[in-house]
This record gives C-alpha cells, sequence and structure tokens, in this order.
C-alpha cells in the first residue's frame, strides 16, 4: 500500500484498510473477467461461492465498528471534507462508502443479491423467448426492492435520486431532467431534419471483415491512442467491458461480429477509453481510497470520446483510412474516405441502444429515465412496459420493436437491480464534448494531430485534468475545474448540429 | 457447501468452515493461474499483494482457536480416528492440517516465504547465468530453515521425514530409503545392457511439428481419455501444470517446443492425468475436508500412467500412429508403426529430469533424494553441491554436466523451499505401474481396448478404486485398498525389463 510518511496514524490506518478492500475488489474482478472469458462452464457453482465470500468479506471489513469510529476520528481530525487536501477528500470518500454501505441491512443486501440472481436467469430466458412474462414477477421484485432500498436514504427531493446517487455521486434528478429537457426538443428537431435528407450508404461495412484482420486494426488503434498493453490485454466477449483488478491490470474486452466490420473497432476504441482513465490516475493512489473514479458518466465521457470524437472524426479517418483499405480491399479498395466518413456515421434510428448512432443514442435513455422514474414514482406498473416501451419508441424514434426481445428486454442491467444507471450514458456523452472543447480551445492543433495519427496532447490533457484525480472529486466539480462550468447540454448540442449539418447538408 | 443431514452440527462446522477454505483455495489458484497464462507484467505487484491477503485469510481461518476446539470435540465425537467412516477420516484430515499449520510460528511462516520469494528470484538469475555463487546464500538460508521447520515436528525417526510427511502423508524416510535401495541396482543393470545395444531412432520426433495440429492432436486425445472439457480447458505455459480452482473447473496448460513433436502431447496426458483424478472425487467431497488428494505420489501415479503406461504403449499408438501420419506426413508419412514406436521409447541418458525416459528418469530422483537427506543431515555442504551433483551424474547416468544450468541448477524445487518433494516423482512412477498391472489383471482386455481407442475401462477403474476418494485414506492405505500391498518396486522394475528388453532386445 502507499505509505505516506504525511498521513497520521489513524490516516494510515484508513489507507491500510483499503488497500485490503482494493485487493479484495481486484480479485472479485478477476473472478468476474475469468467468468466472461474462459471458465468452463462446470465451473459456475464454485465460482458464485468464491464470489460471495469475497463479497462477504469486503462487507464485513468495510462496515464493522472499528471503521465508523476511525472515519469519524478522522472528520474532526480533518475539519472541512470540501477542502482540497487528499486527506479531507479521503475522509468524505470513504464516509460515502462507509455509510452507504451500512445503511443497507445484512440481509435485505443479501435478499437483493440473491434476487438479482434469479432475475438475471429469468431475463435470459424471457429475452431469448422474447416473453416478457417470465420477466415480469421478477422486475416487481426488483422495483419493489429498489424502492425499499431508496427509502433507506429519506428524505430527499426524489425517490430516484438515491438510486442516481450510486452511480453519478451528488448528482440529483432534478439535475438530469433539466438537462434531459433541454436536450430533447434540440435532438428531435435535429433527426426530423436528418429523416428528409438521402442518407450516406453504409452497406461497405455491413460485410464480414475477416476477424484476425479486425483484431490487428484495433491493436493498432489504441496502442496508438495511448493504451498501455504492460498494464492491460485485449480479450473477446459476448459484451464487451473494461475491468480493473488493480492500477497495474487493467484489461478490455470486444466481440467480432459477422455482420458489421466496424463494431468491434469502435467498441475496442470505447473500451480502451474506459481503460486509459483508470491506467491513468495517479500512481500515489495505487490501492488507496482514491484510488476509484469521480463517477460513471465521467468514465463513460472517456470512452465516448475515444470512440466518437476521435473514431469517428474525419481526421481520424484521414490517417487510418488506408490502412483499412490495405486490409479490407474487396469492401473499402474503391472507396472514397468522405464516403466511408459519411458512411459510418450514417443516423439510423433503429431498435437496439448498444447499436445506436451518436445522433439517435441519448433518445434511447430518455425513454429507459422516463420509465424508471415512472416505476419508482408508483406512475407505472411493471406488466405495462412493453406497450409503454413500444409507445414512446414510436413517439421518440419513429419505429416499433417487433417483439420485446428488441423492446423492453433489450438491456441487461434491470435484471442486475441497476436502476438509475442509465443516465450515467447520456451524461456521459454530453461530458465528453464538453471536455473535447475546453480540450481543443486550449489546444487548437489537436484536429491536425489526429490527421497524423497522434493522440498524445489529447491523452495528457485527460491525464492532467480528468484521470489523474482518482475519485478525488465529485463529477460536478471535476467538471468545473477542467472546463470552467457544470455540464451542460450545450455543448453536445452544439456538436451534433455541426457535425450532422455538414454530413447531411442541412 | 454439501449439507449432509447425518452430520452432526458441529461436523457440519467442520464442513462449513473447509468449504471456505476450498473457495479460498480456489481463488488463490485463480491468481496462480492468470499470473503464469494471462497477466500482463504490470499486474505482479499487486497479484502478490491479493495472493498474501488471501494467504492471510487462509492461514487466521484454519489456526484459530475456535478451530482446535471445533476438532477437538469432534475427535471426542467420532472416536478412533482410522476408521473408515467419512465422519473419522474428516476429523483426521482436518487435524492434519491443523496441526501443521498451526506448529508453525506465523513469523517463522512468514519469514520462510519471503526467503523462498528471494530466492526464487536469484534461481531464475543463477540459471541464465549458469553461476552457483548466486543461488549458494539464499539455498544456505533455505536449508537452515527446512531443518528449524522439520524440528518443530520432533521426535522423528529421520529429520526428512517431516519434510517429506508434507507431501505423502504417513510416509518415512526409511520407506522410501528401502524402495529406492532395491530399485537402484535393477534400473543400473538394464541401463548397461541397453547402452550395449544399438539405439533407435528418434531423429523424426526432434523436429518442428506445426503448434496448432500439436494442438489438435493434444486436444483430441485427452478427449478420449475422458478429460472432462466442461469442467476444465488447456492453455499454453512456460512450464505446463494442472490446478483446479472447484471440482467444476480443473484446468491444465502445455508447452509447445520448436525442435520437440512429442513434448507437448506427453505433456498434455500427462497433466490430463492429474486433471482426471480431480475431475474423479466424489461429487459429495465437493467443497469438502475430503475433497484433496490422496499425495503427491498417487496424484503423479495418475499422470504417469496416462502418459507413458498408454501414451508410450504399442497399443496406443496402433490406434494414433494413422492420425499422426495424416497431420505431419512430412516427418511420419513413411515411417512404420514400430519403428514410431520404438523411437519414442528410446533410452538416452541424459542432463535433465524433465526429458528423461521412462527407463533413466528414477536416476535423477535418487540423486536429488541422497543430496536433500544429506543436506537435513548435515553430512552434505551446500556449496559443494555442483561437484557432488556432476559426480553423481557421472556415477548413475554416464554424462556429466557441462555447467550448472544443465545441472545442479535445472530444477525449480528448492528455490521454492520444497525439499521431500522429489521423491514423490518416483514413487508416483511404482504407483502407477503397480495399480496398472493389478487393473489388467482384473481387466485382461485392457490392451486390446486401447487398441481401439477406448479408455473408458482404464478411467472407470481409477474412478473407482483412487479417485472418488479425495484425501479419505493415506497413500499406502490405498494402495492396499486398491491393489492388495503397499508400494512397491517390484512391479515396475519388471515393467521396465519386460518393456525395455522388448524393444532393445535384451
Amino acid at each position: 500500500m502507499t505509505e505516506n510518511p504525511q498521513y497520521s496514524e489513524k490516516m494510515q490506518q484508513l489507507v491500510n484498510l483499503f488497500a485490503e478492500l482494493a485487493d479484495l475488489g481486484g480479485i472479485s474482478a478477476l473472478m468476474e473477467w475469468d467468468q466472461q472469458v474462459y471458465m468452463p462452464r462446470g465451473g459456475a457453482e464454485e465460482r458464485g461461492q468464491q464470489s460471495a465470500l469475497i463479497g462477504k468479506l469486503m462487507h464485513e471489513k468495510l462496515t464493522s465498528d472499528e471503521v465508523g469510529k476511525l472515519i469519524a476520528d478522522l472528520e474532526a481530525e480533518v475539519g472541512d471534507l470540501n477542502a482540497d487536501t487528499d486527506e479531507a477528500r479521503m475522509v468524505k470518500v470513504t464516509k460515502r462508502r462507509y455509510e452507504k454501505q451500512t445503511k443497507v441491512p445484512l440481509d435485505q443486501l443479501m435478499a437483493f443479491i440473491q434476487a438479482t440472481t434469479l432475475a438475471h436467469e429469468a431475463w435470459v430466458e424471457a429475452k431469448n423467448k422474447s416473453d416478457f412474462s417470465i420477466f415480469q414477477p421478477h422486475l416487481q421484485k426488483i422495483v419493489d426492492m429498489r424502492i425499499e432500498y431508496a427509502r433507506l436514504f429519506a428524505p430527499y427531493d426524489h425517490i430516484y435520486d438515491p438510486l442516481l446517487d450510486d452511480f453519478e455521486p451528488g448528482m440529483k434528478t432534478a439535475d438530469v431532467r433539466q438537462i434531459f429537457d433541454a436536450l430533447r426538443p434540440q435532438q428531435v428537431e435535429l433527426l426530423q431534419a436528418i429523416a428528409e435528407k438521402e442518407p450516406p450508404d453504409n452497406s461497405f461495412i455491413r460485410q464480414y471483415y475477416k476477424e484476425d484482420f479486425q483484431e490487428i486494426v484495433g491493436r493498432y488503434v489504441i496502442s496508438r491512442f495511448g493504451y498501455d498493453w504492460n498494464r492491460g490485454r485485449l480479450d473477446v466477449t459476448m459484451h464487451p467491458f473494461t475491468t480493473k483488478f488493480g492500477q497495474g491490470d487493467v484489461r478490455i474486452t470486444t466481440r467480432y461480429l459477422k455482420d458489421d466490420g466496424g463494431s468491434a473497432l469502435f467498441s475496442t476504441m470505447h473500451e480502451a477509453g474506459h481503460a486509459m482513465y483508470e491506467q491513468g490516475i495517479a500512481a500515489k493512489y495505487r490501492r488507496h481510497p482514491l484510488g476509484g473514479t469521480a463517477s460513471l458518466a465521467i468514465h463513460e465521457s472517456q470512452s465516448r470520446l475515444w470512440e466518437n470524437l476521435v473514431g469517428r472524426s474525419r481526421e481520424f479517418w484521414t490517417f487510418f483510412f488506408p490502412s483499412m483499405q490495405m486490409l479490407f480491399p474487396e469492401y473499402l479498395g474503391n472507396l472514397s474516405m468522405e464516403d466511408f466518413y459519411r458512411g459510418i456515421n450514417k443516423v439510423e434510428p433503429s431498435l437496439v441502444r448498444v447499436e445506436a448512432d451518436e445522433a439517435t443514442y441519448n433518445m434511447h435513455i430518455m425513454l429507459r429515465l422516463e420509465i424508471e422514474m415512472g416505476l419508482m414514482e408508483g406512475s407505472l406498473a411493471v406488466k405495462d412496459l412493453p406497450e409503454i416501451w413500444n409507445s414512446k419508441m414510436q413517439d421518440y424514434l419513429g419505429v416499433t420493436p417487433p417483439n420485446d426481445a428488441l423492446g423492453v428486454l433489450q438491456d441487461v442491467h434491470w435484471s442486475g437491480g441497476m436502476i438509475g444507471y442509465f443516465p450515467t450514458y447520456a451524461l456521459g456523452n454530453l461530458a465528453s464534448v464538453q471536455l473535447w472543447e475546453k480540450m481543443v480551445a486550449e489546444n487548437p492543433n489537436i484536429p491536425d494531430e489526429i490527421a497524423q495519427g497522434k493522440f498524445d496532447t489529447i491523452l495528457g490533457w485527460m491525464n492532467e485534468h480528468i484521470h489523474q484525480y482518482g475519485a478525488k472529486y465529485e463529477p460536478q466539480e471535476l467538471m468545473v475545474k477542467a472546463t470552467g462550468s457544470k455540464l451542460s447540454p450545450e455543448p453536445y448540442i452544439h456538436y451534433l448540429k455541426t457535425k450532422y449539418g455538414e454530413i447531411y447538408g442541412l
């Protein structure tokens, strides 16, 4: 663990405790990674027991009275928890974690974990059979349990606040609503304008691209971005993800689709963005109370930035398109870079969030937020969800799912009890552009550098303004420090209008 | 964990405790496996801390006074620890583990672990530079610490006994000596007779065989043996090994050499033999005090049986040689099966144990046992080891290492503090043949079945007589149960003389 001679004896105790929690967290992540990547089927039962044991050990370690006493003593020692010192923030961050964990009775926590395990199985079956009724009683139970959970944190302005706060510290439902209310009419207007134009052709990318060549491209691109292979690796899983076993080992995964030659590349850039955030946390926060990250939205800002603002930009393809042509001449040999750029940026209202383009993505999120708030408020009934989902899809995107598998059952999140998570995806999109604008204003050379395959100014700026701080600042504080203002929808709207206005000639 | 309604309340407590220990052991094995197979360099520091934490948790869990009290109560409850009931054996096995673990002061244990970590690093460097002097002070320290450790278990007949007992429960130095004394002259005589004959040609196997085809063969062969892929997988590492995360997940590794087309196949059969033992333990012993195995020698009997008695037999190649010819026509297309069989069974006194053939292998082990006993007795000095090693190699095998890397520094074991381990390799060879003879006497069809590619009689017999019992019986008890007598050198000597007498026309 970090031994800092400046820490008081009690502060060092806190550091030591959270070093062990970090170790257990890393072990837990390794078990989950192995389960997704390499574990044979027969390993599931014992792996489940091993994971539960580590979870129990973490819970016991974090919620002991001794820890509460230590944090209380340290709170008195450091004074103002919002002061800008590491010590004040260590107490603030650990106090938050301690209080969240201790507020939930162990029985309730265990019952919730069990319910989500069963709900996940039911969701897999329901999705396979496209039959919401299989999932419905489980989702009902999860909603009931989340309401019970949220109430532990009363008083609040909105019952959705405690859930949101789990993923986005300090963010309120009212803030998200305000942002989304500003966003919605502008995105709808943009989509209507786009719908009237001739769409670009993207058939060249909806093809079978050889997996080994896709892998070469993915590895090459993120190597240039600055992903550190000494502290990570890339594997293949059903669903791409990033995981961290320690600051020295941040792994990513991707998947290769048979009918889409772009999916793996963009997902690899996306996950590398997440991973470079973790790899960029200051070394002094290794196995440390501040060794986390600010929030999911800030995390998503990093993945989205590399995937979209870099990876779907004209400058990026100015540099990389020749390499792609070399590996895939059968699809790209006679294509112009401009047609390639327009094709990979085609706007297509679609049924499935994870396949959505930049212009439609947030609509999928808004729909989910409205549903989640309705469920928590009690104004929506679980049994009505398929109908509500389909009607909102028609309103927002002009498409109606042909079945529930492509509709209300498409996402895994609710089956895992993760209500309050979705908004962070949209907030991450906004944050990515807000950070980007500030960074480019300070470094106007960045687009030219991208066109030359250089990314160190970008990674360096993000390291300096975001990554290094780990979990020290709350997301809005970090946005203010980095950009001068809190998270706002304006830069994102401006970005979408400019980019797609140009592509579609609006 | 196993919930058995027949267990008393206290017995169930014991089962629950050892279920958690099994979980921690499985987690520890996963961390080690990942480190060998997939971990990026940068992950080493945090992985070391994570492993140490799990080790500490296991030690604390096993050595608490509460556990001692529980075992003492259960000892009174079950009575005779040598009775043939699961309950009696659960108490016996856990008592043994508890006493071994508690007898060692925690400071001494930690100092030993630290010394072996440093010694391992020094050994790697010493071997790379072929310079024993780099390793010498570390080995001296390890020998001193092992003497100190052995003395904790006084009184004993021989100071080597406690070390041997760690790997081979119940086995005494005198037993091993007696066995080796019977073995040595017979093996020397056989080797002398072989040396006078024209050796078969094995140049066809000392070639580059395509790795992907080697992998196909390895997977095919162990699939037919009965290795359960639902509960395991095969990966590539520097040194082949078997590891177990739970009864549902027993993984093996292999390596592909550039200049030897047989090494990976035989090592894959070997590791599959180890793995099928673990996979064959009765399901009721999952996460259970008896969920281990009898000993290292019994373990090695299973790996050696599949590698040598099956894998290097004429019957095996009667079935598999055509497949090998198909994949490697450039080396095998014009070779007869008989020349192939003789070639892969060529006897060559060699410098390195892990490359030794069946006829010379045990000589390597006898040499090591004499050195280890001398070090523990104090009759040999660490500084003289290179000279002693080389002189014994000349005596036993007629070869002298050109340097220490190929001599006294070749094996990793001593750097890890594992003194007392080597004899189990030779005992495993003996046990493999003793079990084989009994099995074939009961099932005379087995050679014919092998020639038809059928192995279920073999695996079924081993499941029934060895695997299912887990750690219930000590190795000698198990040999008596399975074969009617304790471990004896006679079957092995008879096997070697018959097999090599026929190949070499003695």
